[in-house]
């Protein structure tokens, strides 16, 4: 898997393509999950996205799937699918280790929302995804699936190198600062990122955090649609939330009106290959007619682009705050026994959440709060932001997972995004990041669906 | 514990006022803990509050705490206080059953947000109590602990009588529909249901369901308040919600301005004999100069409590969606395995939960945000809202835990609420319910403290 990055080369697996055949009997779940095992078994010794797999109840799942499908019957749109989920998310049938070793010990007892809609739409539910310890803490031993010396970002870290080594075609991740499109860009895949709560965050051991988003890495933007839009509706959206409006399966493609070039923070870290790249995208984009507008043209944008440093700052505060239960009292508890269950650096940054107060805290979510009435106020049909979805290629070396900047943003507004992997810098993948407005994950969807048509076949 | 029901008989336990002795040495929380443990002994074979205990980990944490008021150092102004925790919350050292004997197979892995918060301010937790399986089943085995022959109430059942009994001096209890304040009447306690998401509900089963509110039952309002405003601060608000402000010990008692009759779709259910203690006392209310004025005297409430009955819905619309995950989903798990983990009256009320619709649920959401919005817009200074607590007192039998009707206007509203064991009727327990505004719980606890030392002490 490893050389130089084409976007236009066919590597990823997609999963909505194949089920015509499933239904004429040309191919069956059983038969693509096989394909999903020798990937693994080809890729898994090196990439090391997995923390645990249950590949007997994959292919018991699969096996039904089968069954359905030859009856003409299948349960729902993600019937069959081989899907990896982040190990932060509980199952029955396996430890959730949330990164941690410690954690792993612990057996299984019940679902996670996700899972529970998962098994009950008929999915093959491959395996457990690496992440770093406890998402903060020091990066798994995942390496890129383009170049083992390079992370594959995090914290989703094990689920998009599942699908960027062509394991799967969809995985589950979370992110809460930056850990779902990053990881895309670095491993070179289809990231969604739902609108905030759209999908049950219940099982989640930060299910409490109220930044964190559940979405889809997937090998295609149509199965990342197809997983995020059936899990709204059969998990339901988090309590208190609305749910993701739209078709079951994608929406169509359509041209967007105008892009908003909303780089932010990020500008002045991203590297020189990775800007060029990103220049010279934006220029093919608006060759296409549309119109490509820098945020500091509409006033508006432009002030929002001005707050984001402080924005920035409110989302840690906020995630530092929330991630104090559970799994800062996990810290405190097992230091308290003295035991050495977490990584020192673990317990260094677990402890240092425990310095933000209270006031600090409710002062961050009146900024976010803020920060969201303004974006929604410059909601318009047919206007999406852009930016590159990371100042560069993968990192070098593992000891990093490189920076989220230019995910702040939209992880502070809750907004959907996607991450389309277009563009190349040095050999590796580089993603287009595409914003839209909350409760208009349709419609973004529609218009990344029309630019992957336009400029992902080879257009560019 | 059976007899007559006395509001003036000096039979529950008190914890802060304990600890002046504490400090000069003529008491110690060993010694106070003893004394629960003694009446453990007597009362619970009748009362069956507690579905698990561990007594040798309360002595440990008192003689531990004994050690700092020695030394003039105590934690926080929890430590030493022995406390019950209703069993929807996890303990690392027991499991949680949630009511229910299948789930109490499984050990406990990790505590819960406010579980760490006590254990860290040197609480002595003393068990878990008792609750209806999964909060909605058969009621537990739990009996009233002034006459075992009637329900104590639910869903916080062993919580308000393990306090009723004077067993513990304060238990956490949790209400999303009725489950606090109810129980509270019943066994005669105080019960102080703070502003919705003040206290984090993090571990407890269902701390997703955004009608839930943590609360404290207590034999004293002061211990409510002071166990409260510690777990506020400790284990923090809910996240994405603001904390509980107020003074660490409990606020100045003040003298409320004007009581508003709110007993909406309670009253043509209220029993004679409660209506007539209730009227009585509102009654000596009136003549120690507070204004008690119906709810039909000012357009504004009575508009409010016109939407009652459409309120009352949507709150159980919330609830039956809000509990798909996870306690719906163990439910079907169980089903589809073969399984009968669940007494079927669970099962049939749990898959009837299935049968909410996501457009029921976001009708239920909104109607629930205006209902907000308009009791905000009538908080002022001195103002609260009363009605009794139930519809009369404790049932007789165990099969229902009586109804919540006086408990849904709060629980939509997030509004603090207390009650108050100021009235009896046949014989038994009753409570006044007084009902502050959102942010402002303290101000509710100073007009409760001021009614609680002119009604209670003998003068009704």
């Amino acid at each position: 898997m490893s050389g130089t990055y084409d976007p236009r080369a066919p590597g990823l697996m997609t999963f909505h393509d194949a089920l015509g055949d499933f239904r004429s009997g040309t191919d069956s779940p059983v038969r693509y999950l096989e394909r999903c095992l020798e990937a693994i078994a080809r890729h898994e010794p090196a990439v090391k996205a997995f923390t645990s797999a249950n590949l007997d109840a994959a292919m018991a799942a699969a096996g039904a799937s089968a069954r359905r499908y030859r009856q003409g019957a299948p349960l729902s749109p993600v019937d069959g699918l081989p899907i990896a989920i982040k190990d932060v998310f509980e199952t029955r049938d396996a430890p959730r280790s949330y990164g941690a070793a410690m954690l792993a010990r612990q057996p299984g007892t019940r679902d996670a929302a996700i899972v529970h809609a998962l098994r009950q739409g008929g999915a093959a539910i491959v395996g457990k995804t690496a992440l770093p310890e406890l998402g903060f803490g020091p990066p798994a031993a995942t390496t890129n699936p383009w170049d083992a010396g390079r992370t594959p970002g995090g914290s989703s870290s094990g689920s998009a190198a599942s699908v960027g080594a062509a394991m799967v075609p969809a995985a589950i991740g979370t992110q809460g600062r930056g850990s779902l499109t990053r990881p895309a860009s670095f491993c070179g895949v289809y990231a969604f990122k739902p609108g905030h709560g759209t999908i049950h965050r219940g099982g989640d051991g930060g299910a409490q955090a109220t930044n964190t988003h559940v979405g889809a890495l997937a090998g295609s933007l149509e199965d990342a649609w197809i997983v995020a839009r059936f899990l709204s509706a059969a998990a339901g959206p988090h309590p208190g939330h609305l749910g993701l409006k739209g078709p079951e399966g994608p929406p169509d493609a359509a041209k967007p009106r105008r892009l908003v070039r909303l780089e932010a923070a990020g500008w002045p870290r991203t590297e020189d290959a990775a800007r060029a790249a990103y220049e010279g995208l934006l220029h093919a984009i608006e060759g296409a007619g549309i119109e490509v507008m820098p945020a500091a043209a509409d006033p508006a944008f432009a002030a929002l682009e001005g707050e984001l440093a402080e924005a920035g700052a409110a989302l840690g505060t906020i995630a530092d705050f929330e991630t104090r239960w559970p799994l800062v009292a996990l810290i405190e508890d097992d230091v308290e026994a003295g035991g050495r269950g977490f990584d020192p650096l673990t317990v260094e940054r677990g402890l240092k959440r425990l310095e933000v107060s209270a006031e600090a805290y409710e002062r961050a979510l009146r900024t976010r709060q803020a920060y969201r009435e303004r974006l929604e106020a410059l909601a318009a049909d047919g206007v999406f932001m852009v930016s590159p979805t990371a100042t560069g290629p993968a990192p070098e070396g593992l000891a990093s997972t490189g920076s989220s900047v230019y995910q702040w943003a939209s992880s502070l507004a809750g907004n959907p995004v996607v991450s389309l992997p277009f563009m190349a810098a040095g050999g590796m993948p580089l993603g287009l990041q595409v914003e839209g407005f909350i409760g208009q994950d349709a419609a973004l969807m529609g218009a990344a669906l029309w630019l992957d048509r336009e400029f992902q076949a080879g257009r560019i």
